[in-house]
């Protein structure tokens, strides 16, 4: 029991020196590159810099314990700062000490949530997220995310809620252009451009193993970091007004309890979901897909429990919600991390810059920062995949779409809130209508097919309706409908057959329908008969009164049926005549 | 065309005197039972009691011309009114005519979207109200409505907007219980109950017709209209502090357009949907039942035509919304309606009642119409569905049981909200996990069956999972963990094989987790098939890049499949040997 809960049981017995090693240097490579991006990303979500210091140490302890992925690395990632932001920004707040307190509410919520979820084996929630939805969100947010940093770049204080309010505030601001400023983060946008595209051919061509060019290449933001500071520091680039990082708290964060606030939690907990769903989503998949590159498994329930305990983790050291980031998790799975333990000794480094690197980064200017994050989000951005699924079915476009737009006019919770709801809403109106057939038997066999495409035998006086799908609320009442209407245009009808051989389940609404079927097909005079129910389904249609009532019988397969109606209906037409 | 949205020009072609005399006889019979029910709802309504006049006049008309069942009565209903008090109640209102002003909004709005619905061919959107959720929304408004009479049949002034509210209330103010009002309502509550059950047996007894008994037993609440009008004002119960409904304006409303208030009408919109929604779900199936009795059709699309319409001509004459009603529509068609021109008739009969019996309806007491309410609604409350229910699904029974919890206690909007979304999810959660077998080959057939039931040929290399479920977002996720754990536990694996006969649909998420299991197989070293997919799913397949990409190819007989690759390991055993 306590090691389904505890994966660090399962692989901590076999720990040896050369996993150390591996775990050793993948944490110092990922330390190097975390410490620009945690800033950064805790300036996204409006946070002082050093919070995301701090939600990058416990967590990744956290995700060490209870985390089943071998290489996922938790901490501050874009979209979840962004998300955060927004549900941040539902508040009027007086000053940075309250708006930090909500966005550690938040993780403690989300937290809450994801550890909740985990015990009640819920990871199946993530489904309802769909692929386009959440791409169309992730495309979108890295719109927002890009848009949101130009004025860091530009030294323009502006702002704005979505896409069209930032553009606008900073077309309309643009003359206070702040040049220093925007000289500085221009040349270490196109610097970070180049170092993404060429810096690693180049180190190639240079000698360097493949591994090495790699890491250099991906330490692209470390060197910025480290120039800018240097330009800044030298030339005083502060007394011209360039904003920069200032005085960051030296030292580690203090551990404190949740506050809890009823009204607070409530107003916060759509959010938190939200949150909650959207990096649980993120995390699960980035693990599956480099699990999978080693032939191993994740567990997407312990996951939720891993990921919960970082945000509660997270929360516990002033930090705001956390999940598992791509970037990060490819670089520490590259540099030859072999368990998670690599994440414990990164959560090391971190902590030691904390202590003593701070100081340091007195200098780095915002508009570093910004550029970071831009040339991060933009690789979240795909127009292909907008393209490819306009291709494969339109209502699957029409859901991303629809998440786009409103991400970036009505922010980030409307935005998906919209999609998930619109894509179920798709898809219940995809299978509302199933597909049928009238169908006749093939001459001299037992076989029976759709009568439009087909030479089959009939009877006026039976008819049998083939459906190929589950009977539920959202398709009982397009079934009653279809068959009425059979009914209504065959006035000699005697017998009507429905035949569920496609049919894997009958709900409630079903079950009333077909009731309704049968009273109203005796009102009309005509006998209901079902053929080849499944078992599972007849078992359940046993619980109710339906046989009893039902004016015809279920047929185990549809040739039985065949066979006695028409024996039947010969002899009434004997008789007759 | 025009054919198609006025179905009068369909029957009137062929109206005559036979159809008219029984018109119009059915007409003076649902007259006489309007009347009391329609000054009710509109009390019930929170709404003066000659509104309830006025939505019973043009409404049937609108429908006459518009509506395709012949026998459905529209005006107002129970459920529908108790929606427009809810919705009401939402608002902090000064008087009675800002009250009414937004009553007739919701009447607007809710004829409006069902137009558009109707133009749209919208009317499977009533499928997302499944029969669980609202046989359980129904028998808790009935339960909420009787609670809120019984204030009225006590002359007690209370007020409260849940059961528990008003249950609390009515006995903390027990003592204000005003006796004489208390008589009249018991006594008269009693009569209907009565009546409901005894009067028709002794009728028959007496030697009446069962039409005569029937038409007469449902003019109880008539009688006891009459009855205790002439006793408040023989005894003078007014001056004993009897509520009466006192001064009714006399002769018919005038007619008025919108008063288009963007801002209410946006705060009205939810509501009004539900009314919108709920109205036609009940209208419809009553329309349905009856229809069914004739072997007649209706047109759902067009229905939400004729419905919108009644609820526009509702407001454009100051009435509230409207739609078809269960008991006046059965009385109608018992009565002997043949044609719609029975709606209009009924509506001439309202009108000259609005013209000529308001001076009478002076002394009608309020605790009467309290009891016609309370006696017609309990008839809307029925345990044993929910009985019936638990037995026949517990999902289905979640989600009624949160939709009459929920109702009661939070108000009726939040309820179907609920209940609606409740089970959507549980839909979902049902086929996020689709029904899958593991399959070999029966021995010297071409058949596949599941591994654990039957005694079938396998191959250590060739594994072959069977899926019985469309392939969509909610179970495209798992399908994927399903197939890496399968994967990960067998070592030896080189093929996979999914196979595909039950699969209708691939959506873009289960094509994009084809494409990551594609990939992740690809890493781990097997080779991915399929077999056996559908036409229409290859079609659609085809429209995307997967097939370029996957590692193997698709079969179209999970035969041929396995026969190829059960050659091709064959021979690697060999050449290895």
């Amino acid at each position: 029991m306590s090691k389904k809960y505890l994966p660090i049981l399962d692989w901590s017995k076999d720990y040896n020196r050369s996993l150390f090693i591996s775990d050793f240097v993948a944490a110092i490579i990922v330390t190097i590159m975390l410490i620009p991006q945690s800033l950064a990303y805790a300036l996204l979500a409006g946070l002082p810099a050093e919070v995301g210091l701090y939600a990058s140490m416990l967590p990744l302890i956290a995700y060490t314990i209870f985390g089943t992925s071998r290489f996922l690395s938790v901490g501050p990632v874009a979209v979840v700062s962004l998300m955060t932001a927004a549900a941040v920004g539902n508040f009027a707040l007086q000053n940075t000490a309250e708006y930090l307190a909500i966005a550690v509410a938040l993780a403690w919520i989300s937290g809450g949530i994801l550890i909740v979820m985990g015990l009640l084996r819920l990871g199946i929630m993530a489904n309802f997220l769909s692929h386009p939805v959440i791409s169309g969100f992730i495309t979108a947010s890295g719109l927002i995310i890009a848009a949101s940093q130009l004025k860091h770049i530009f030294g323009i204080e502006s702002s704005g809620h979505n896409l069209f309010d930032i553009i606008q505030n900073l077309i309309t601001l643009s003359e206070q252009t702040h040049l220093p400023t925007a000289l500085l983060g221009i040349s270490t946008l196109l610097f970070l451009l180049w170092v993404r595209k060429y810096f690693k051919p180049l180190l190639l061509k240079l000698g360097l193993s493949d591994f090495l060019a790699d890491i250099i290449a991906k330490a692209g933001p470390v060197l910025a970091v480290i120039a800018t500071i240097s330009i800044t520091w030298l030339y005083d680039l502060e007394s011209l007004g360039v904003k920069i990082v200032g005085e960051v708290p030296t030292g580690l964060p203090g551990l404190q309890l949740p506050q809890f606030d009823s009204e607070l939690w409530q107003q916060l907990f759509i959010s938190a979901l939200l949150i909650s769903i959207v990096g649980f989503v993120e995390s699960v998949s980035v693990a599956q897909t480099l699990a999978a590159k080693r032939r191993q498994r994740i567990s997407p329930d312990q996951e939720l429990i891993g990921l919960g305990a970082s945000s509660i983790a997270s929360a516990a050291s002033g930090g705001f919600p956390v999940t598992g980031g791509f970037s990060r998790s490819v670089v520490n799975f590259d540099a030859g991390a072999a368990t998670p333990a690599a994440g414990a000794f990164t959560a090391i480094g971190i902590a030691l810059a904390a202590i003593f690197l701070t100081p340091l980064i007195y200098f780095l200017p915002k508009a570093t920062l910004a550029a970071t994050i831009i040339v991060a989000v933009l690789s979240l951005v795909d127009f292909q995949a907008i393209k490819r699924t306009w291709k494969y079915s339109h209502n699957d476009f029409i859901a991303m779409l629809a998440t786009i737009v409103l991400t970036l006019l009505e922010g980030v919770e409307i935005g998906i809130l919209t999609g998930v709801g619109l894509s179920l809403l798709l898809y219940l109106y995809r299978t509302s209508k199933p597909h049928s057939a009238i169908v006749g038997r093939v001459p001299g066999t037992e076989h029976f097919r759709n009568v439009d495409r087909f030479d089959v035998e009939t009877c006026k006086r039976i008819l049998t309706l083939r459906v190929d799908e589950s009977l539920y609320f959202a398709n009982a009442r397009y079934l009653e409908d279809l068959i009425y209407e059979q009914v209504a245009s065959n006035p000699e009808l005697k017998h009507f057959i429905l035949m569920c051989p496609a049919v894997n389940l009958i709900d409630a609404s079903a079950l009333e329908s077909l009731e309704a079927i049968n009273h109203r097909l005796k009102d009309s005079g005509v006998t209901f008969y079902l053929s080849e129910v499944k078992g599972p389904v007849m078992d359940q249609i046993k619980r109710s009164e339906f046989l009893m009532e039902l004016t015809g019988q279920v047929y185990l397969s549809q040739f039985d049926a065949w066979q006695e109606l028409c024996e039947k209906e010969k002899k009434a037409q004997l008789e007759l005549s």
